[in-house]
């Protein structure tokens, strides 16, 4: 059991918390908690960290509880006291697990590869990780298959982007696009029809059909979309409001833009 | 100018920041950020306070800095020095301004009163701050007339909250219900139909009508709705859902129901 707090490797998954360079560098990311730990790929789980009280806390779990035992067991761990794991630790109420995970690689081309009709979020330097990681989430909720980024967007890898996606991570197939202007004129050849979620939309955003190959484009919280950016679109769609609310926040708009196509696509089985 | 982090201002503030016991003895909240100040209804506004840079990043806005000038001018505030202004904000990266305003007070009859066709959130023990900032944002957005929540439900003058509404804490009717399944019952005999979104639920959201008024009941993050809570509803509505995820974030949830009940109210105009 470790039980000091200048273990290596206690520091190690502190800095894999803080840097994006150092998950980078080592190709991993930390996954905390019991939900995170069960639905990591067998494959990409490299190591798990229990703290000694984590045993209490899996009796207080009905049926997650018996299959961490029995991934546990299968998988190996390291045990650590509760002060080390606190340390290790992004979070303020620990569970008392924590994995260290290879990060996932997919590229345009998987992403769109073999959907038959695509629904897709390209996002450009969303800086908020709670909102990224609440996108892919919503994201898979609604059937999205891809979410592609503009490199200035928040590291996916953040600990509050992982926590915030519940799991999404690990499904959501997502890549950094070098130059996202570029990966949207892709996904136009490709017959992918581009929607920018934009105040000077003049469509109702329920006004459009997104039942063929579509594209969200949805811009940094503050400023909105580029205009190089929306210039790409081939539509412009508005959320029409109410009150004097100016703009909805990120995650909500792709929301209700992705729900709205999983709705009509629904409607149209 | 205050130069000391000592002073009693200063200590001050940063005890309403922190806690709810505070700014309720005092009735009163902290709202920082420029958009919060212009926003905030003038008969509420009690104390205003700047950093000594606040100019500079003034000389930065176009239209706002102009009507903030104005304003400051009109209402008079205190300048403080950039190390005081870091104690005093709730931010990592203030703007330099930030005010003092009387609590707002409603009660479930005002937000009924005199509404034609009330859109009603219920929240059930919320307890993320973003969520419910966001909530009310979305909420004045799509058209509710009116956020009730139960008395566990975190604080709505927490500062997370306050900065996730984006000033709809200032337009948006809200209050506390010492008990919501009465205030429930409540609505329902007003004429209110009571829809709970419900893993349980048979009838997809949008299979609903919501043309009529309706409130929507939304439950903790993690727990959902408790059982008394549900059993209240007239029906139980579900989000359809792709992948293998099991729930959607509760501001999402929320911001699917109330923008459909709103797609639905503009269709029938």
């Amino acid at each position: 059991m470790i039980t000091s707090t200048a273990n290596h490797k206690v520091k190690r998954i502190a800095q894999l918390n803080k840097k994006a360079s150092e998950r980078k560098r080592e190709d991993v990311f930390v996954a905390e908690g019991l939900k995170m730990f069960l639905e990591a790929p067998e494959e990409n789980l490299c190591e798990v960290y229990i703290s000694e009280n984590f045993q209490f806390f899996l009796n207080g779990q009905e049926k997650s509880g018996e299959r961490a035992r029995k991934r546990l067991e299968k998988f190996g761990y390291e045990e650590v006291s509760e002060e080390v794991f606190r340390k290790m630790s992004d979070t303020q109420a620990p569970q008392g697990i924590l994995c260290v995970v290879r990060q996932l690689h997919y590229r345009l081309e998987d992403i769109l590869q073999g959907k038959e009709c695509p629904l897709i979020l390209a996002l450009e330097n969303l800086q908020d990780p709670g909102n990224l990681g609440t996108i892919l989430r919503t994201g898979e909720g609604a059937g999205v298959c891809g979410v592609v980024m503009s490199r200035n967007t928040t590291d996916i890898y953040n600990p509050k982007v992982i926590r915030a996606t519940m799991g999404s991570i690990y499904r959501m197939p997502f890549c950094y696009a070098e130059n996202l202007g570029e990966a949207v004129r892709g996904m136009k050849n490709a017959g992918i029809r581009v929607f920018a979620a934009h105040l000077n939309g003049k469509i109702n955003y329920d006004g459009c059909d997104y039942c063929r190959p579509s594209a969200f484009l949805i811009g940094n919280e503050g400023k909105g979309l580029t205009e190089e950016m929306a210039a790409l679109a081939d539509s412009y769609v508005k959320i029409p409001m109410e009150g004097e609310v100016e703009s909805l926040n990120a995650a909500i708009a792709s929301a209700l833009l992705v729900f709205e196509a999983a709705r009509q696509r629904r409607g149209a089985e």
